[in-house]
């Protein structure tokens, strides 16, 4: 039996979920999970479903050419079928932090995330040993003012090369290019240091520590053109006191790095992220 | 026009959803809210559906009556319609602890709570300035070995001349009767000081101090026959230290239980709590 | 015996804590709590220290008179000694939100505040009420553009009368004057309904709402001039997803406001809070 | 400059701290971090001071000796001082499960604890490869009910063979046993995936789902004779919800464990952990 994950968004209508539901019923498909969710104020309707296709002699793609001529139709729909059986192809960008790298690929090999990692790129040679322990290919694409176009179009040749499906920037020190962010739109993961929209920027600690805040946090989201701008997946927090210093907050702050960014991780490849007017809904 | 909401809960069979979206469609109501729940280990599903009913001439007694011969029939439901503009009747019931009753009285006071609070009820007398204070009735109804038979019959004599629909311990300090859980099954919310099922029975927060527990909590849960054991609606912690006395247990703690009871209030007061196995299912 | 509370915060220098300690022991006192802080940056020494005093020959007054002329001129010490049993008196300023009020005053009369609140003021006169359910004086200081001069001079008066230690506004919708701010520096205490420094200023929930955030906030802090960005005393958050509404963040934000708020006042009254370069120093 | 640190309890007496300060600065040391706890319940007196000793000439093992003819035997102090350069060093206990190892020797190799790691000791063979790849001894030790005594023995001389300070269980499968707990009293840090004290022993994230808590909980604790019964170092939790299977629980959990016996790690090889009534002293 198959599994699939179906996600829709469309203008919101009348009847929508009944004529979904009744289509995978059609299709011989066991809804084991369903979840909508509507905008109202935008007026917008998002579905989540999962299916198991009890009928092998239906296969996914004429599902799909029958959801695209009759449903998607009717109801304008942007949507798309995936094959939750199919593993997604992550790279990771890093540059010389080690503890989202470790933290990755730690659990990668503990079997934990749903993903293959066919390589690993970076500005800078220094984590290649580490890569070379996990045994996963390294390039080393410098990236400089000088070099920005071979270097975008090695980082894109790379990504084509290995049929990347999503990036993930494991605290990778580099302004991802505007030609990446249209080839990958929604489908690269940044994870920003502070608890966006506080401290933008660089130096995120610093600045907290400036300003005396009693809590500090992490923020994964999607790599927009607007530098810390784009949709928030996920957000948490630890708490400090004036007995931290900024050291203390770094490092506190590694813990929230590893996890935020392992959550988005997690939630970006088992495809229960959809995103519109810049923001994220998490059907998890 | 009216807002409903719809509760089931029936054994996992296929097409349900589509079968009570399709009524729904049917009967001209506009589904604002909709989620769903199956427990795969026990093969029951779930499902909470808010809907407007746009036509006027459809009442919502002849939609029960409709639904009642239909789709309830046809997959053995347990289901309830709600009239979402009706305010349920909460009864509290006190003993000496202050906290919470000004907690909740501040809250409905504030128009926080989507409830009526016809009456207090407590075994001693020491809270009835406070409902005065906020101009509800109160009813002393001592309770002891001697006039237990006494004191129920009091209770639900009270309960009953006042409609109530589901009752509140805010640290109500003695033992609820037999009968009574029978009467108000699944609607008789208690709040426990500790991290249930940690430190169950009496003085928790004197257990976890002895214990020497990192973190403190709260359990909001509806009483059933077995102490502390009934179907869990909320928890939530805080942080202690070694530097905390009891004392200092037992204030952090009141934030706890204040909030604890106040966000189960919502949840069951919005009807977004069902019950089975002794656990529940929260749409939230 | 009388109990006392030391704060203290000078350079830092060699020797202090010996010296302070044996300051204590040679007026009898019994150290019952001591906490220090250097901030090492700025070379700034901060103490929090409790005592017993056990020799009541041995005046408060006459304590400060020699630690004055020894102690605090040796380490040039900015200094304070607090009678611990004496409760300060506490000003509540309100517009027209309720949650905050109410929160605070059924705390006050659940015994759990150690201060005094002699006076309620109000630019408007909506809660009234309220103070007036509480037994609490309530002055209606109406405050505009046109009348700014004449409302701050009546709040001063009645601070005044009222022999006012420190002033919390509980969701207060107006600008304090500077003359205010002068006279109460470090002792007005605001709730910001925001995770400062981000979405400072008005609406901050509708911004939070707009950003697409996944964790809402607020921050209690002492007022400066500058809006909002005053010395941070406490922060809180709560995990917020795209099926909340603007009005969701907003209701479960005013759960924040009231914890956060009624922790600030806590901290404040028991002189647990230092304050400098902006920031604050909490001996909690 | 050498950098120490000095962890003290005794009995609770007027003077300590002034007479440990003076000792201090006697020495010629720069008081660089100084907390004290004293449990009024039970009367002890507890101590952590960090000092820079600024005259070469005085060396620690001197000042050893001083503290132990004066200030040691005046006020009948347990104490310690250690050399806060020398990294202690810790043995990895581990059965099966992969996520703590990969965490902790994630951690090590990017800098992150202080401490030295000189050998792993399994009772199965599976994690060879892990250890091999970041290049640590790994020891095979079986220990079943025939052979315990040899297993004990086997541990036992590897830990002598190899100076190990203390040993951390990350998620090791076998009871300890009495002999190896006494030789290594408040040592052996064991991490246990619930919030105890609910749900101890074997499968606690099924104890959780069957109860349906709304918390899941990891809690790091020294061992003892009694099976998660020890001092307790850390916790924290994990929000859940019904929609979350045990599967879920586990998956969730994992983070917990991690992060829990990470912060445990660190805060012991940090001397910020003194133990006494079976509680722990955090400062920190």
């Amino acid at each position: 039996m198959q599994n699939i994950t179906l996600l829709i968004h469309c203008k919101d209508q009348k009847g929508i979920i009944a004529a979904v539901t009744n289509f995978i019923v059609k299709v011989e498909g066991n809804i084991t999970y369903i979840d909508q969710h509507v905008d109202v104020e935008q007026d917008v309707f998002f579905m989540r479903l999962e299916s198991q296709l009890t009928n092998p002699e239906i296969s996914l793609a004429a599902i799909k050419e029958d959801f695209k001529q009759t449903i998607a139709q009717d109801f304008n729909m942007a949507w798309d079928f995936y094959n939750k059986d199919l593993k997604p192809k992550m790279a990771l960008f890093v540059s010389k932090y080690k503890h989202c790298l470790y933290d990755i690929l730690g659990r990668y090999s503990a079997g934990e995330l749903n993903v293959e990692i066919p390589l690993i790129i970076s500005n800078h040679i220094d984590l290649k040993p580490i890569a070379d322990q996990f045994n996963i290919p390294f390039y080393h694409v410098p990236f400089t003012k000088d070099n920005k176009e071979e270097g975008e179009q090695q980082q894109i040749a790379l990504l084509k090369q290995y049929e990347v499906n999503f990036i993930v920037l494991a605290r990778y020190m580099q302004i991802i290019t505007p030609k990446l962010i249209a080839l990958y739109q929604n489908k690269i993961i940044n994870i920003h240091h502070s608890f966006l929209p506080a401290f933008p920027g660089a130096k995120p600690y610093h600045s907290a520590f400036k300003r005396g805040v009693k809590i500090i946090g992490a923020t994964s989201h999607y790599v927009t053109e607007e530098l810390d701008e784009g949709p928030i997946i996920e957000q948490d927090i630890a708490p400090v006191s004036h007995i931290n210093s900024v050291d203390d907050f770094i490092m506190k702050g590694r813990d929230l790095e590893r996890i935020v960014l392992a959550r988005a991780i997690k939630l970006h490849s088992e495809r229960k992220v959809m995103t519109y007017s810049n923001k994220t809904v998490i059907f998890s």
